[in-house]
């Protein structure tokens, strides 16, 4: 398929290499792109900088957020999620329309200290903020509950375990399922929430999910629903 | 142990039930003696009257919340998380002193309709409050993130899961968990996340166990951390 993956940082590169790894066409979307390869040492997290990665996945098109989402059939959100509506307004509505964004990304607020909060009420989520922003698009929220790594090699961690999917249009759904068992999602333990107001739980358990990250000291973990 | 339960609806109950099963002395903490003896009818869940219950219940006692605090020296709070600090408060600093809570309790609001959202704010918990209110007890949050047959059964759903534990007092937390293990939860999977600030993870996490239980239409699962 034709794909965009919206963000430049080591969730988009992650997502991005291994679209190009199973055949897709991928277009990497920034604010700005000369930036993006300008930029030189590691970001605050200690990864090497977008332009290393980007000479390492040569066939993977770099452009700004318009072009590569007019480019695409479908649209990966990687971005930060308190910039998140501001990069898809940046692409246009005349290039988003009928598109599917499949939103990775959470409502992170870093200001109040580690770990942090989200920066949006229980009441609402990242998921329907960007649907509502954004309505002729088909948003679907997933993968949001887990480290990169593990979004697109669920077996770095052995045994069951789950990705969830929220989204008003089944279709779309549909779709970004068989891109999550071609990622290595097994039919099983891909759990279809229901509507993007579902979102609302998944990006809540991040909540959970960043403190047994500081309990475990490492991200390389999931939940597995048993029943 | 000398236990009191608050709250005598379906939890209180269950851990109440539980508890002197395996021998502890329980008295049941309520507003209005009176009053839950007198009510007749199934609750807004289906449940038969709460004397019904203690009539096949005998040896567990049944007094106001002071009385019940005063003669406890551990307190479950199965009262409605919107009402548990005036559960408390009823109770008495007096008798609260130097005792612990355990915190099973989650702040839902229903008032915007199903599933419930929480009443919190996601930079707060419950546990946090009670805690706040009530210097001097030591709050320990768990078993808030599953159904109340669960919590003092883990075996009804097969394999492992987890049970989460938050709280400020290390020892408190420490007879916790022997209270947690003589229900039947193995050693490994209870998970102590820390001081009780890590309450708004596990209560947060109560957003996404709704719309699983819409999902699934039973409450009899758990999440069990995979790495």
């Amino acid at each position: 398929m034709k794909t965009a993956v919206f963000g430049t940082g080591i969730v988009g590169q992650t997502i991005a290499s291994r679209l190009a790894g199973l055949g897709h066409d991928v277009t990497v979307g920034t604010r700005d792109v000369a930036g993006a390869l300008a930029r030189t040492g590691k970001d605050a997290m200690g990864n090497a900088p977008f332009a290393d990665w980007h000479k390492q996945n040569a066939s993977i098109k770099l452009a700004a957020f318009a072009q590569a989402a007019s480019a695409s059939e479908i649209i990966f959100n990687c971005t930060l999620g308190l910039g998140s509506v501001d990069a898809f307004k940046l692409a246009g509505d005349a290039n988003l329309k009928g598109k599917i964004i499949v939103d990775i990304s959470n409502p992170l607020d870093f200001s109040k200290g580690m770990p942090p909060s989200l920066s949006i009420v229980n009441t609402d989520s990242l998921g329907e903020t960007i649907q509502r922003a954004f309505p002729e698009t088909k948003v679907v929220k997933t993968l949001n509950t887990m480290v990169c790594f593990l979004m697109v090699n669920p077996a770095i961690v052995p045994g069951d375990h789950n990705v969830f999917v929220s989204g008003n249009d089944a279709a779309a759904k549909a779709t970004v399922t068989k891109i999550l068992n071609s990622f290595g999602w097994k039919e099983g333990n891909v759990l279809d929430l229901g509507d993007i107001t579902t979102a609302r739980g998944t990006e809540q358990l991040v909540s959970l999910w960043v403190r047994i990250l500081g309990k475990l000291q490492t991200p390389m973990f999931n939940f597995n629903l048993v029943k």
